[in-house]
């Protein structure tokens, strides 16, 4: 199996469905990464749109670790990594960790929505960056342990994601067959029937 | 204060970013929602968006309960709210309540990402409603208790937030004076410098 990198992405595209912004159809999480280094601008660029998520009472809980190739964060992030994810995420030139203050900053009590404000914004880095020419793939294949002893993380931060960033490699580049299978096995979801709801059990209906 | 919908929307879009797709910057939460009814095909879009989310092991967790204006969902939903949300968001034409299988479906433990990959789907759900010229807003102001025992929601299902959709209305229309401030407020974030880190301490530098 030697797919292109378009053809790869041709094969990725969700079906055309009329009205949706292209980015969503577009977007996956590709595990091959070119050695081309992302530059500081672009870099900010994904940033500046996780700036502006939403989320509950506009609290901000994310803080993103980064750390680009050869930097002591890249090397420490890399470090936590489960074995699976050591095979091809070194490759990334930049590897974040999301984290989220997980207690109100007023009041102490804990903030219910840390991780689900932390997921918006994530998204909003993943799809920016898609839009950029870039690729991203988020990991929870991680140590959380191993993650806040070597990057030093308070206890009150919840952890998220590991997003590993970049451009998109050659599929066949990966080092093993298991990685270039799931590379370029299709992109799958659930039907919306098994998704939305108009009461618990029943499926809403669009007609 | 009486701005129009176009002048409030200039006042709330983000600083122009070069290269940031314009939808970032353009979506805000807006409380004042006209009263025409969102199309069901308008509506699947919507959810259509949601369903190509990244997920944690692809395992989509997300089940979204939908309901229509004079629904028993919508109702079900809308009594669940805190007092000073139930002021603005009954003139929402659709609610919606999204929730997270949070345990394997194939282990049964604990997914610690399941509101993480909800908050990514309902930010999927809620850029692509701007890119319709919906809008959406989303509250973690509703008893959750209340939510599960209305709705019949089991308990291996967490609760993310509610999500109001419809169409934008005018900012004056809101029924009280502290609606009516909070709609025209400008919208904020904190800077990069207090997101975007190295390592623990010390901000990214993207010179």
């Amino acid at each position: 199996m030697s797919l292109s990198i378009s053809e790869l992405n041709r094969l990725k595209h969700a079906p055309d469905a009329d009205g949706v912004l292209p980015i969503f159809l577009e977007r996956w999480s590709p595990r091959a990464f070119d050695n081309r280094d992302v530059s500081p601008a672009d870099l900010a660029k994904v940033f500046e749109a996780a700036r502006w998520a939403a989320s509950s009472g506009n609290g901000q809980p994310w803080k993103f670790l980064v750390g680009t190739r050869n930097s002591a964060t890249h090397n420490k992030i890399y470090e936590a990594l489960v074995d699976f994810n050591k095979e091809w995420a070194g490759h990334a030139p930049v590897l974040i960790l999301g984290t989220a203050l997980a207690v109100s900053p007023h009041s102490g009590k804990p903030n219910a929505y840390a991780l689900y404000d932390l997921g918006a914004a994530a998204s909003y880095l993943t799809l920016q960056a898609a839009s950029q020419g870039l690729v991203a793939h988020q990991m929870g294949g991680f140590s959380h342990d191993t993650a806040r002893r070597l990057l030093e993380i308070p206890d009150n931060y919840a952890l998220g994601s590991v997003i590993a960033l970049g451009y998109q490699g050659e599929p066949a580049a990966l080092p093993t067959p298991t990685l270039v299978e799931r590379e370029v096995a299709p992109r799958e979801r659930k039907p919306t029937k098994d998704i939305v709801f108009s009461s618990w059990n029943v499926p809403a209906d669009f007609s």
